[in-house]
C-alpha cells in the first residue's frame, strides 16, 4: 500500500517538479497538496505537463488538514513561510523533507545574517539535519526534520567536501563561480527571467550577497575543522534548468590530478549518483538534465597553480526535488534510489 | 527473465533516445547496439546523459551478430540503410521494429517518388503494418515487422483520421502547418542545425517537398476511402523537441467545435497517451517534452469558417522512440504502457 | 540643426527601440522621453544597451510638456493611454507619430468590437493615416497624425495586398498562421513570457481573437475592394525578435508562382525595404533582425492548390519603431531611409 | 571618395561581420572578398543578412588579385593560413588588417607551442603591432600590420591591464573564467555547437589549453614588468553572441573596489568604447550585443580577500570585427568611432 504525502507550496517549479518525480514513485501517493493563488484549480491546470497524473485539487495551505491527510510532508515553501508551519507539523508528528532554507543553518545568528530575519523556531536547528545524503546518509535515516541543500552547495559541497576533508587543497582562498539556469530563481514573473532579457543576455547576480555562501562555508567549514570563507559567485545562464560550477583551489603538495580523482572516487566509491569523470572529459549540465546524477571532473594546471574542480547537477532534481526524494526514501527505510533510476533527458 | 534486444543506428537521436526509454522497460534489456562511427566506444561516450545505463560498447553493424544476439531488433537508421537490413533480420526470425521511412508507405511507386530511390524490398510492404497503435493497434499485436510513422504524420494523423472517417471535416484543402524542435534533423553536423543560426532564425523548410507529406496523405486517404492530399508546410524551430502542428479544415455541417472535440474524446476514449483539450486551452510543446503524450485541441473561427485543430508531441519520444516502444509492447503481449508511463520534463 | 522629439512610454520595447534608432538620426534628438514607473532615472539605467546614448533623465508624462520641448511626438503607449493624449499634443500642433493600435482602424465601432472599450477620440480617425509608407506613402507625407501598423498585420498585409489588389488570388480563405518572437508581448513581466516557460514550449496563442485581425482585415478589404475576412493564428516562438508569416491563399487562374512574384516585385520595385526572394529561397527572422526590411517569398502547390506567401519581418523595426522611424521621415520630408540603412545583425 | 578595401575570408562570422560594419562606413568600399568555398556567388547568398549590401561576388583567395583591387585588406583567415598570405600583402605595400592569430604573439617559439605548428613569418612579428587601441593607439596610427586581439583576450586585458600595471592587484594567481557564445566558435558546422547539443548544455571545453592563453599572459606581463601566468577557463553559453569574463584577482593594500573603479576609469578617461559601472552594477552580454563597447564592474569581497572583476564585450565587434574597424580607422588617420557609433541591439 502507498504512503499518503502532502506537499505545501506545490505551484512553484521544485513543487511540481516533485509531483514529476514522485508520480513514478511506487511508495508514496501524494493527496494533498497545497498553493495560496490556485486553490481549488487541479494541479495539471498550472503544470500540463502533469497531465493525467496532475488531477488532484489543489488547497489553500493549511498545516493540520495536511498531517490529517498525510504523516509526511515536503515543505517547498520560501523560505520565512517554511519555519512558520515546520513545528506544527512536528507536533503532529509528521516526517518533514523541508526543501526551503529555514532548517539549513546550524546558527540563528548566521541565518539571520544572511537571510535578514530572526530565525523564529532556533529550537529545530540543532535536531534538523542536513539532508545531503552523500556525506551524511546515516543521521537522516529515521529523521523527522530533513534539510534539504540548496542547489548551488549541493555542486559545490560535493566535490570539494572530501578534498577539504583529506587536507588535499587549501582551505583558504576557494572559489565557486557558478552557472545556473533560470529555473532556479522560481516562478514568479520578474523581468530578470523573461526570455527577451535572457536570451543573449548572461550575466552575473547578486556578486557577493548570495545567501547560499553560508551553507557551502558551513559544511566546507565543518570539512576542514575550522572556519573558513568561499567566494561564491552566481551567473544566470540563458537556459531553462542546471548548475555548473567551476571551482578553483589550491593544492596542498604537489598538485596530482589523478591523486585528487582518485580521492574522490573512494570517497564515492558506493554512491548510485556521484560519478568521477575521467581525465580530459568535462561535465555539461545537458549530462544530467531530469535526472540526480552529481558529476565532477578535475583538472590540475601546473603553469599557474591552481586546480579546477567542475561539477554539474541538474538544479530542481538532484538540487531540490530529487535529493528531496532521495532524503525521503533514507528516512522511510526505502531503497535509496527509488523513484530516482530514471535516465537523464537529451537533447 | 528480461529479453535481449538490439538496436541498429546507435548513435543518432533516435537511437539515444531508445537506450533512455528502454533502460527504465522491465522486460527487456538492450544487449547489442551498432554504430558505423562509434563501434568499439561505449555507448555512454557519445551519449554522456546516459551514464551508468550507457556501458553497453558500440558495434559495427552486422546483421546476423544483431540476431544472434536478440530476437527483438529496433532499426534506427538511415530510410535506405534500413531496407537493406530489414529482410535479413526477418528470415532470422527477428521481430522488427524499424523506425525508417522504408516501410511506411504501401505503394512502391510512391516511395519511389518522394524518396527517389527504387525501394529495394517491395515484397515486405504489405505485409509491414503502419505502427500507429491508436489506429492500428490489432493489427500491430504479433506482427513481425512493424513500421514506425514519421513525427509530422504522427502529430498529424492522430488529430485528423476520426474527423475524416466521421465526415466531419472536408478531405479537399487540409492544410498543416507543422513546427519542430531541431533534434528532428538529427544528429549530423550541417550548418543550418547550428545555434548560432537558429537562435534567432525560425524559418520553413523543404516548403512543398517535405517526404512526410506522403504518410499524412496515405492515413488521411484511407479515413476518407478515396484519394487526398495535404499541404505540409514544416518549420524549424530554435529548440530542441516539440512539433506543433496547426491544422486547417472546413468542417462539414455548421461547423461546431465541442462536437468535433467529443467525436475526438470517444475516438480516444481508451487511449493511454492521447487527450483532448477542453475550449479555450491549447497546447505547447513542454506539455509532452519527453513523454509520449499527444495533445490536442480544436477551435472553430465562424467568422472564416476554418475549424483549427491543434497538436504537440514530442518528436523523438511519440514521434519516434516512444511510439516505436509502444510498438514493442503490442508486439510482445505487453501492457502497452510499459516503459512509458513517466511525466513531461518541465520546465 | 536637429529636430528634437519627445517620446512618450519610453520604457517598453518599442520606446527602447526608437532610442536606438534615433541615436543615429541625424536630423533629430529625443530632447523628452516619458515614463511613469521610471520617471528621474536616466533612460540607460533601465536600458543598459543604450550606453552614453541613453543618458536623458525620463519623465512623468504630460502632454504639455512634451509638446513644449518638441514638436514631433512618438506615442509608443499602451492603446487607450494613446487616445487619452494624442488630441491634447494635435491642439498644440505636433506631429504625432503613434504606436498604438488607437488609430489604425477607421471604425469607432470596429475598434470597441475588439479593442472591447469604446473611442474616445474617434474625430480622429478619419484624418489620421495608416502608416504603411509601401501603400500609403503619399498619404503619410506632412500629415500631423500617422498610426503605425501593428506588427503581426505588416507581415500580413505588405505580402498579400498587391496580390489582392490585382485579382491574382481569392479574397476568401485567406490563412495567416504567423509565429512572433516574444519581445512582441511588451516588457511587462508575466508567467508566459519567461524563458523558463518559453525555451521549449512553443504554442498558439489568442486563437481566433487576437486584435490584429481587424488590421489585417480592414487593409485587404480595401484591396479587394469589399470585405472580406482573415484566419490569422499567432505563435509564440522561443526567440526574442522577428516574425514569419506563412500565409496559404488560392490562386485565381492557374497560379502560376513566378508571375505572382513579378507581380510584388512590380509592385514593390522602388522600395528601399521590400525584397522578393527568388524561386526556392524561404526568408528566416535572422534575415532581417535589428533591421527595417520585408522578405517575402511565393510558392504554389500544384497537388493541392494552395499558394504559400511566407514573410519575415523585425518586429520592433519594420514592425513598430523602425517603420515609425520611416513615417517620421515622410512626415518631414527626409530621405524616407534616413537613420534606417543599417545592415541586420547576423548571428 | 571612398577607399577601396579587400577582405580574405568572407565567409566566417568574422568576415560576415566585417561586411556588416563597413556596409556603413563612410570612407572605404569592400571591393573584393574571398572564399574558397563560395567562390563565384554572392556574399547575400551565404548572408542572407547583408541584403542588398551583399551583392558583392566571391572571388577563390588570391593576394594579388585582392592587393590589385585594395591597398587595405582584412585577412579574416584561420591561423596558419594568415601566415602563409600577410607577407605578400605588405610586399604589395598593402595595409593589413589581420584578425588571425598569426601576428599577435611577440616569440615565434610561444606560438609555436600553443599553435603546435612553426611560424612561417617570424621576421614580421618585431614590426606588427598588438591592435587593441585603449592600449597600444599610438603604434597603431599608420601601422602597416595590425594584429587584432583574440575575443577572450580583448575582455581579460582591457580590465586588467591599468591594475596590474599600476601596481593595485597581484600578479600572481589571476583567474579569468570566462563564458562565450557560441559564434566564437565560427560558422564550420560541428556537433558542439549544434541547437540541440547546447540548448541546454551548458560546458567548458580546452580546459587549461586553450591559445588565448598566451596572449593574455603577454599583455598582462608587460603591464607587470615580468612574467606571470593567468589561469583562463573558457565555457560555451547557450546564446550566439557576446563575451562575459569573471576574473578573480588579488588586491595589494586594502582592496578598495572604489578605487580600483577610479584607477579604471582614470586610465580609461577618454576612451571612446570603455564604461566603469558605478558599485552595484554588473554588466550583461546584452548590454552590448552588436556594439563596440567594453562594460566593466569591480567588486570586492573583504570576506575572501577576493577582487572580482567583471566585463562584457560582444566577441564578434569589440573582440574581432568592431575592433579591426577601429584599428583600420587608426591606421587611416580617421576619427577612431567612424563605423562604430551604432547602439547596441536589445532585446
Amino acid at each position: 500500500m502507498k504512503q499518503p504525502v502532502a506537499i505545501l507550496g506545490a505551484s512553484g517549479y521544485t513543487g511540481g517538479e516533485l509531483a514529476r518525480i514522485l508520480a513514478n514513485h511506487p511508495h508514496v501517493e501524494v493527496v494533498y497538496a497545497s498553493s495560496e493563488r490556485f486553490a481549488g484549480k487541479p494541479w495539471n491546470a498550472i503544470y500540463p505537463h502533469l497531465g493525467r497524473a496532475g488531477s488532484l485539487i489543489l488547497s489553500a495551505m493549511d498545516a493540520d488538514a495536511a498531517a490529517d491527510a498525510a504523516q509526511i510532508v515536503f515543505c517547498a515553501l520560501p523560505h520565512k513561510t517554511s519555519m512558520s508551519v515546520v513545528p506544527r507539523l512536528l507536533e503532529r508528528g509528521c516526517t518533514v523533507i523541508d526543501l526551503s532554507a529555514d532548517f539549513r543553518l546550524k546558527s540563528a545568528a548566521t541565518y539571520e545574517e544572511w537571510y535578514e530575519t530572526p530565525h523564529i523556531a532556533p529550537q529545530l536547528l540543532a535536531e534538523a539535519v542536513y539532508g545531503l545524503p552523500e556525506l551524511y546518509r546515516e543521521q537522516i535515516r529515521g529523521q523527522k526534520l530533513i534539510a534539504c541543500p540548496g542547489c548551488y552547495p549541493t555542486s559545490v559541497i560535493v566535490p570539494l567536501y572530501p578534498l577539504v576533508k583529506a587536507g588535499a587543497i587549501e582551505a583558504e582562498g576557494i572559489i565557486a563561480d557558478c552557472k545556473s539556469g533560470v529555473s532556479g530563481a522560481g516562478r514568479s514573473p520578474s523581468q530578470g527571467v523573461m526570455l527577451s532579457e535572457l536570451n543573449e543576455g548572461f550575466k552575473a547576480y547578486k556578486v557577493g550577497k548570495h545567501r547560499h555562501t553560508a551553507e557551502m562555508e558551513q559544511a566546507l567549514s565543518e570539512a576542514a575543522g575550522r572556519e573558513l570563507t568561499v567566494r561564491f559567485t552566481p551567473h544566470l545562464l540563458p537556459q531553462s534548468r542546471g548548475i555548473l560550477s567551476t571551482c578553483y583551489v589550491k593544492p596542498i603538495g604537489e598538485g596530482d590530478a589523478e591523486a585528487a580523482r582518485e580521492l574522490l572516487r573512494q570517497a564515492y566509491a558506493d554512491e548510485p549518483f556521484v560519478d568521477i569523470l575521467p581525465a580530459g572529459v568535462n561535465p555539461a549540465t545537458s549530462d544530467v538534465r531530469g535526472a540526480n546524477g552529481v558529476r565532477i571532473s578535475v583538472d590540475m594546471d601546473h603553469r599557474t597553480g591552481w586546480m579546477l574542480v567542475i561539477s554539474v547537477i541538474d538544479n530542481l532534481v538532484k538540487g531540490s526535488s530529487g535529493q528531496a526524494t532521495q532524503n525521503l526514501n533514507l528516512a522511510m527505510g526505502w531503497e535509496e534510489t527509488t523513484g530516482l533510476e530514471t535516465v537523464a533527458l537529451f537533447p
